[in-house]
C-alpha cells in the first residue's frame, strides 16, 4: 500500500514567505485524508493536482483559523462540484456549530451528507477504522483544546519466497493466501502450506503522527511509540524557548527530543515561525538531537517506506 | 483625491484558471477600503502590496462562502499583527455571529475593537459618512440577502483660473478658501471674491458603485445613475441566460444593459463562472451593448478621474 504525505502549508499563524498555513495530504492506499485546513487549502489542492473527489475524510486539530479556516470553502466546493458521497470531518467541538452556522446563513442545503465527529483532547481514541488502516485522535497541550492524529497501517502484505513458492506451481489462490499472509489448510483444517514457511518474516506496519501545535509535552510519546514519520511543529528555534512556552508551541530541539524519545524512524518539523526566512537553522538544530530529520516543504511528497 | 479599484478576485463560487474569489480594494484618498473577501484574500493582499494597517472598513454584500471566507483570516492576521485601531465591517445579519463564534472557539481576545454594522437588503442606506466621502448599500436580488455599495466622493476641488487669481496677490488664504469651493466673504459678510468667479465651473464628485451577485434587476439603476464607474457582475454569457436566472445570476449583455440604462461611464466585468477561461466573448457581448466595457482582471487598477 502506497503510504505517503504532501504538505500543503508550512508556516504558522499567517501565510508568509511564499509558505501557506497548516495542511497535508495523508495517501494510504486508496484513502485520500486531509489533515488540517488552513486558509486557501482548497487553491494548494489544485496546485499539487489532489483530487477533490478522493478525499472523504478530513481530520481538524484544533480552531486557530490557521489550521481550519479552509475548510468551509472545500465543502463550498464540494457541493458546487455535485458531490454526493458523504464527508467525514473529525475536530474538536464547536467546529460542527462554526461549520453549519456558515451553511445556514448561506442557505445551503448541502447535496452529500457530512458526519462530524468530535476528537476529545484527554484521552487517544480510536476514531476511525477501515479494513486496512486505522486512525486515532490524541491529546497534545496547546491553548486551545487540540489533538494530533496517528496514521497506522493494520498489516503489510508479506513477501513471499519465490524459490519456495515454485513447488506450488499454479495454485494462485494459495499462493494469494500466503501473501495475505494467510496459513493454507487442507478440508480438514489442517494447515498445509504455512505462512512462515513460504514467506519472508513481515514488516511491521507502518505509522505516521501529526503533532500541530502544542507545548513541549513528553506524555505525547507514548501516543507515537517507533512511528515510521513523526510531523511535530518546530514553530521555534530553542533561543527563543520563552516565546515557545508563552504561546504553547515547540522549538526543533524540543522536536527532535521528542522524536528521539519516542523512537521514530524519521521527523518531519513545520509551522513555522514568520520570522524564519532562511529555515536551514531549525533543521540543522533539530539535527544535533536527531539526525534523520527533515524540513516539511510545500509541494513536496515524503514516502514511508 | 486619488480614486481607484484594484481587483483582487474575479472569479465565481470557486477558484478557477489562477483566477480568486470576489475582493476589491478601493482607494479614495487616503482610505483603502476592502469590499468582499474570498477565500485567500489575504494572499492576495500581499501579493499586491496593500497595506493591511491601511484598512479601517470592510464591506461585505452577502454570505456566499465566495464573498466572505476570508475575512476571519484577515481578522486573524490583524490581531497578530498587534493591530490597535478599530475596524468595521459591514455586512447583512449573521456575519457578526459567524465571526464572534470563531473567535469564541479560538479563545481570542482581538487587541482591537470590531464595529459590526449590519446592513439591510431592503432599502438604500447611508453606512459610513466621512468628510470627503460616503459609501451607501443598496438592494441586490440574489438567492440571499445581497447588497451592492456605492463609493461617493462628497467635492472636488476647484480649479481656479490662473489669469484671475493672479489679482489676488499673495492671499493665500482667499485663493486656498477658492480652491475648496467657498466664496470670501468681507466682515459684513459681503462676498467679496465669488467661487464662481475665480474658478472653472467644478467637476461632479465622482462615484463607483460595487454590484455583487444579483439577478439583472433594474430597480438598481436608481440607485447607481450616472457612476463613473460600475462593477456588476457578469457570471454569464447570454446564452446561459437560463441558467443565471435560475441562480440569480446576471449574463454580461445583462449587466452591459444596466450599465447603459443607469448612464454609467464605463463598466467592470467580473465574477466569471468557471466555464470561462477565455473571458474575451464575455468582454465582446457587453461591447455590443456598452462600449466602455472592460474586464476585471486580478491584480489590475482601475482609476476612476
Amino acid at each position: 500500500m502506497e503510504f505517503q504525505v504532501t504538505v500543503l502549508g508550512s508556516n504558522s499563524a499567517a501565510p508568509a514567505h511564499g509558505r501557506n498555513q497548516t495542511a497535508q495530504v495523508v495517501q494510504m492506499g486508496a484513502h485520500v485524508f486531509l489533515v488540517d485546513c488552513g486558509e486557501g487549502t482548497q487553491h494548494q489542492l489544485r496546485r499539487y493536482k489532489v483530487k477533490f473527489s478522493k478525499v472523504n475524510h478530513i481530520f481538524i486539530s484544533h480552531l486557530h483559523g490557521d489550521h481550519y479556516l479552509g475548510l468551509m470553502g472545500i465543502i463550498s466546493t464540494f457541493h458546487l462540484n455535485n458531490r454526493k458521497q458523504p464527508l467525514w470531518v473529525y475536530g474538536p467541538k464547536g467546529l460542527d456549530e462554526i461549520i453549519t452556522l456558515q451553511l445556514k446563513y448561506a442557505h445551503t442545503l448541502l447535496r452529500f451528507p457530512i458526519h462530524f465527529v468530535q476528537t476529545t483532547p484527554n484521552s487517544k481514541n480510536e476514531i476511525l477504522d477501515l479494513p486496512e488502516l486505522k486512525v486515532s485522535s490524541f491529546p497534545l497541550l496547546h491553548r486551545i483544546p487540540c489533538t494530533g492524529f496517528l496514521f497506522e497501517e493494520k498489516s503489510r502484505p508479506k513477501k513471499l519466497i519465490k524459490e519456495k513458492i515454485k513447488s506450488l506451481g499454479n495454485d494462485v489462490e494459495a499462493i494469494r493466501s500466503l501473501a495475505n499472509g494467510k496459513d493454507v489448510k487442507d478440508e480438514t483444517g489442517k494447515i498445509k502450506y504455512a505462512v512462515e514457511t513460504y514467506c519472508y518474516p513481515g514488516m511491521p506496519p507502518r505509522k505516521y503522527a501529526f503533532c500541530s501545535d502544542t507545548i513541549y509535552h513528553p506524555e505525547i510519546i507514548a501516543y507515537i511509540q517507533e512511528v515510521d514519520l513523526l510531523y511535530h511543529e518546530s514553530t521555534f528555534m530553542q533561543e527563543e524557548l520563552i516565546r515557545a512556552e508563552q504561546t504553547f508551541h515547540s522549538t526543533a530541539s524540543q522536536a527532535a527530543t521528542i522524536a528521539r524519545d519516542a523512537g521514530a524512524k524519521q521527523l518531519l518539523l513545520g509551522h513555522y515561525s514568520t520570522r524564519y526566512a532562511d529555515l536551514y537553522p531549525l533543521l540543522w538544530e533539530a539535527k544535533q538531537i536527531f539526525e534523520p530529520t527533515l524540513l516539511s516543504e510545500e509541494g513536496n511528497t515524503y514516502i514511508i517506506h
